[in-house]
């Protein structure tokens, strides 16, 4: 039993803030109960390629995907354009294994640990994030690691 | 001269998809231009210290935050309860140094690489990320490095 079970979900992670790896936490699910979703329902969501650490994208999550995610073991967003549940991979092949999932201090972005097949950007490159800026000038900063065309077929 | 400078914002980061390392992009002021603010006019940032490659925390900038940031290197958000700019570090001590910032395919999220002085967590945690969930039960990852009454004094 945890003696975090008896607090209201607007006092839960403030109340965690004092707990420690030996503690007994919540059940998952008293956690999303309490996880501070934006008003459309979504928390954003980091994939992190697990070993080398590498930051690989950030969608977004409802909680149908979540938990989906957390059963599967087979990570699965919530497109927003789509508006509706998005299973990375499912037309370019590019899953995400998830090693580990945590939320962050005031339980409104999760960090995803994954094991990333390929490239995880539909652009065919391993990281989304490419467009490297300074102050003055942007640069890629990456090249495809395969030709989008091989993904998802000619557009 | 960049090919890309003639482009519509909103074709900008579609045209971008094909770039390579050796293009010569546009400035970053008109990647700001064509950048997808949300409605609340901030982009989600994530902010990874740069050589462990450890995910510290994610937060909101403003476009004020991120020129100020890629100006003075110090990284600045834009603090949604205080709708201010939060310089981070300010109160706490516990400063990021920007090492390097990219956008990401579609022109809506940051990835920072930075220099965090100490912990980025208000709880005194090196990362915000420390509420671990698998699907039955979450669990608390890391402890603080120091106590949060030292980095804020007693409330």
């Amino acid at each position: 039993m945890s003696r975090f079970n008896h607090l209201e979900p607007s006092s839960l992670f403030k109340a965690l803030e004092a707990a420690t790896p030996t503690d007994t936490l919540p059940a998952t699910q008293t956690l999303l109960d309490a996880a501070r979703f934006n008003k459309d329902g979504l928390l954003p969501a980091i994939a992190q390629q697990h070993d080398t650490g590498e930051v690989l994208m950030m969608a977004w999550m409802n909680r149908e995907a979540l938990e989906e995610t957390l059963t599967t073991q087979q990570v699965c967003y919530y497109s927003r354009s789509r508006q509706k549940l998005w299973r990375k991979g499912e037309s370019s092949g590019q899953q995400q294994r998830l090693k580990s999932a945590a939320l962050d201090c005031d339980g409104d972005t999760l960090l995803l640990q994954v094991e990333q097949t390929g490239p995880a950007c539909h652009t065919g490159r391993r990281s989304c994030f490419y467009i490297s800026m300074d102050r003055e000038q942007a640069t890629i900063n990456s090249e495809p690691l395969i030709d989008p065309t091989t993904l998802y077929g000619k557009k």
